[in-house]
Formats: C-alpha cells, structure tokens, sequence
C-alpha cells in the first residue's frame, strides 16, 4: 500500500504531499555530527518501510480538525507524524538486538554490520530525536510521544517474559501486543490530532481508535507469520515459534483438538522439523481463522469510537482503513488462506 | 558527599527537602504494571547514588532565579531535577550491557541478572518515563532533555568508534566526554533553571556552567580509574585500559617520554600483566597532573559562566561547587595522590 493508494483510501488528495514533508524530516532528523551514528541511523529510517503510522497521524489530523487537506501539511503535524516514525525506527534496531536479527528489508541489521553497541546507541538516538521533534510542537505531543515508548517497552518486556510459555494467556497476548504495537498507534493517532491542536474529545476518541487498529495490525502480522511464505514475508516463516512468542493462532491452537501435539513441539528451542510440524498444526487448527475473527474484531471497534469525530471524508477514509489494510495485507502476503476462504464461504 | 554536605556547600539549607522529594518521584516513576520492568528498574534507581545531577538542578533552579530556597522546592524543579536522574539511570543501564558489566554499586546488574534484553528495555523504559516528566514540566524542559539524550549517545558513540586507537586525539577525547557526561551536568543546570521559569540569559549561563562542570568531573573520574583502589573505586583500577577507552592521562602520558613503552601495552586488548605495566607507565607521566590542571581549568570555566547571574548564597555555592567536588574525590578516591601533590608543592 503506497502512498497514493493510502491518499485515496483516506479519501486525502494531499496526503502524499504530507508524506514528502515527512520524508523531508525525516532525512533532516538523521543528520548529526559523528558518522558512527548518521549512517546506520539514515539507513535504518530512510530505507524503505509503508509509512503507515504517519500517514494515520496525518489522517487523523484531518478527521479530528475537520480541515482535512489543510491540515495534512500543517509543519506540526508533519513533526509530529516524523517523531511517530522515529520511534518506530528506533524500536525496530533495538527489537533486531534482541532477536539477534542478521538482515531487515534485505539489507543488514546495524546490530549485525555495526556491532551491538552501536545498534543500541543508535536506537537510544532515534528515540531521543523523537522526543525532540515532539517538544518542538507542544507539551502534550512531547508527554503523548514519551507515554507510548514506555507502554512499547512494557509490552515488549511482558513478551520477552512469557517466551516460550505454552500456558501464556490470551489475555496476556493482548496485553503484550496493546503495549509493543498498539501504544504506537494509538500516538500516532493522538499525536495526529494533538499537533493540529484538536479537541480533547477528538484526542480520546482517536486514541481509541489507533489502539484497536493497531492490536488488528498485530493480529494480523502474527497471523501472516504463521501462514504466509519466505519470498512474501522477506524472512523465514514461523520465526515467532523459533523464538518462542506465542501468538493468538498458536494460543488457540493449543485450546484446540490437536493441542496435546502441538504442545509437544512447543515449550522449548525447537528443530526444524518441530517448526514444521507446528506449522502445519497451527494451520490446519481453527486458530488462524479465530484470530481473524479477532482482527475484525479490533476493526470494528476501532470504526465505532469515530462516531465522535465530525463527519467528513476524513472521518469516512479512516473508517475504511482498517479493513482495507487487512483485506490488503492478507492479498499480498497470505493469497492462499484469502482464497481458502472464500471457497470456504462458498461452499 | 552527601546530601547534607552538598547544603553547606550550595548554601542551601532546603536542599535535603528537595532531594528527598525527588527521591519520592523516583519511587513513583518506577511503578507500572509489569514486575519484570519495575523490579530490576526499581534496583537501578533507588540502590544508590550520589543525586549529584538532580542537586545541581535544584541548586541552579535558585541560583538562576534567586527565589533561593523556594526554587528548590518547587514541584516543577523536583520533576525536572527526577527526569534528569532517570536518564542517568537509563544510560547506566545501556552502558552496562555495552561493558557486559556484572555488577555496579556492589549487585548484580540487570544484565547480568535478568538479562540484555530486559536490561535494553529497562534502559529504554526509564528514559521515555524521564521523557514524561519532562513533558509534564514544560515544553522547553522536554525539548532539552531529549537534546541531551542524543547528546550522550553521540558521545558515547564517538567512545566507541576510537576504542583500542592509540592515535586518538585530546579534542575526539574532549568532544565525547562533551556528550556522554556534560550533556546531562548541561541539562541538569539547563533544566533547574527551565522548570524555574528562570529568564532564557540564566539557562544559558548555566547551560556553560554545567557543560563546563561535567567536563572536569569525566576527566577527574577518568583520572581516578587509573590512580584509584579497588577498593575506593568499588571496581578494578584500569578498566578503561582494559576495555580501550583511551583517557586524558593515557592520551598526554603517550606523547610524553615514555610513549613508545606505553603504546607497546596498549591497542588491543591487554593481559593482565600489560594492565599492569601501562597503568605504571601512567602514572609516573605528566598525564595524570596534566589532567587534573586540565579538570580545574574546566572548573574555573563554569564558574566564570556565573557572572551572568545575581549575586547571592545560591550563586556563591554553584560557584564553590567544582572544586569543592574535585577535593573531595580525590581525597576519598586517591588520598595517596593528594599527599603526593602536597609534598610535590611543598617542595
């Protein structure tokens, strides 16, 4: 999804202008003094990545504002979209770090061509610009910034602690997932709004919003791990039961007919073959597609907290993104389960 | 030095007040959800430590708008001056992992004990949650704590990018202790004054003073970790040798008379004999007295910086500070060195 098709579903014409202003930043936000810093961190924020969370902060400009357009180019929220994108980068190197990652989008990790030092120096760095950038535009974009890096790291640490725990929780997924990915959402939603100096109310209701779409995001992700292939994902499939986060489908999966097999492949580092064999009972169990169900779930929730915001095309693109982006993702990465099921519903 | 000394010497006699409230907003900073983050967080911020960063804060918060005592007090000042000290903790922590350290302050680090994936989020959970509290101060405070967290990691990334290089010349030494200690005495002053509301002519005064400050107090710790006990230091003498953080003393001792003996030991990484023998050659060179005449002309720049303020008890004890300091470690940390510079004068 580039920018333009994400202009025309946000129904945003000067979306992709606000992105360029994004880009701009983002390239003036890598710029420092010392080389052992710049060039990782320019690799690493300026080497590809759907640009999804500042195209929401923008999006969400609009809807909260009702300035649509206008409010898509606003120098704030520009800085503020950038500050979200940076933490997102700033995240992603130190996450390599602790999956001791070799490669992200084709190109090496900083944590595998610049040693682990550097890699944890250089995302400390893109955290600190972020916080920068947010305090350029007001006081609350800079406590909305630093509150979501501290649910990320919360949410992280709650998952680094149940790895490889065949009794993890539902509920302990989501509690994980609604710090690691949805806290970054949801600030780039609020911050969105914030930066174009919405109402509270907009604020809130947005928050609700980029929560529940960013826990559907994570489902989905967690899904495609499981589902998806090699040449599709960029990376080797059922990494996640590699390093032993246990996902919603393989949660499921475990409550399921085949758990007491599944179970014994789990636990502990697996083989290759346990991999496999785990695979194929995930995706043979009803886990995928109850995890799905959960996505829609999420999606649907976060359409309903918009009913706050004034209605607009603004408000209308935002309330179509969520399913767009799932329909989206599940057609590029996973188009066997997409036609599966729909022979499924035809039957 | 203690909090009650630090009083007498800043003349101020609300100074232990303020340190305590700032002791309470460190133990409320640590609460959140998750043990895994609040347990090992709560051990790094609270075990210890000599509040010197969070004290200068209070200390330039009156000195910079001569509301003397009051300033010190003041809820603002407390959380900014808190902020300030939660960064130092968070960049402990990451330098930690960094120098794969097992213990600091005399307990296992949180890389050791739970881990450098739970040490790299605790590192990242305490600077965002410094970055809240900042944001709950005011916008100029949030912007120059964040300017001063990608100060530290551009000097300690400069560290990192000359370990083990003999060549390295007293301006990189000077630029990266510039980053990776002063930046934080800098905001710490900065920050005082900021969450003071002091006028912009004093925050930048400070902002010397404090930068100038820092910069004598990393030379004189640099010096004492090759002239020190294990004992006094709470660590192996020689460290940086060790690690390849190439000092002030080792830098002028390496240009002195016996520079080629001493650049034999070093550019890799020593045995123990090689520690031994360079830390020797060390300190029978200028390097050391060199060194501590260099941290006393830092000195007498950050108090010189002072002129700009108003006059009174707040200033004089800002003014008496460095070297007051500068005293009192070395008589604690390297009494043989004191003596030896005694008899050297009396000569």
């Amino acid at each position: 999804m580039d920018p333009v098709e994400l202009a025309a579903l946000l129904g945003l014409t000067e979306l992709p202008a606000g992105l360029e202003a994004v880009e701009v930043e983002l390239d003036r936000a890598v710029v420092v003094t010392r080389d052992e810093i710049e060039q990782p961190a320019r690799r690493v924020v300026l080497g590809g990545g759907k640009r999804l969370r500042p195209a929401l902060a923008l999006g969400c400009a609009a809807a909260a504002t009702g300035r649509d357009g206008d409010a898509v180019v606003d120098p704030d929220v520009v800085l503020g979209a950038t500050a979200v994108e940076l933490v997102q980068a700033g995240s992603l190197v130190h996450d390599d770090i602790m999956d001791e990652a070799g490669e992200r989008r084709g190109v090496p990790t900083i944590n595998a061509k610049e040693g682990p030092s550097q890699a944890l120096l250089v995302g400390d760095f893109l955290l600190a610009r972020a916080g920068q950038l947010a305090a350029t535009v007001n006081q609350d974009v800079a406590g909305l910034l630093a509150a979501a890096i501290a649910d990320l790291c919360i949410g992280q640490s709650a998952e680094v602690a149940t790895l490889f725990d065949v009794d993890r929780s539902v509920s302990a997924y989501e509690d994980s997932i609604r710090g690691k990915t949805a806290a970054l959402f949801r600030a780039a939603c609020e911050i969105g709004a914030a930066a174009a100096e919405a109402p509270d109310g907009a604020v809130t209701a947005l928050a609700t919003y980029g929560t529940a779409f960013g826990m559907a995001f994570q489902v989905v992700d967690d899904v495609l791990d499981l589902v998806s292939t090699a040449e599709a994902l960029g990376k080797p499939v059922g990494n996640d039961i590699r390093e032993g986060v246990y996902s919603l489908p393989v949660l499921l999966a475990l409550r399921g007919p085949d758990g007491a097999a599944l179970e014994a492949r789990l636990g502990h580092r697996p083989g290759e073959d346990e991999v496999a064999h785990a695979l194929a009972l995930v995706r043979g169990s009803d886990g995928v597609a109850a995890a799905l169900d959960r996505a829609r779930e999420f999606n649907a929730e976060a359409v309903a907290a918009l009913s706050e915001l004034p209605p607009g095309p603004a408000r209308d693109g935002l309330a179509a993104l969520p399913d767009a982006y799932l329909d989206w993702v599940l057609d590029a990465k996973a188009p066997d389960l997409v036609a599966g099921a729909a022979t499924a519903a035809g039957r």
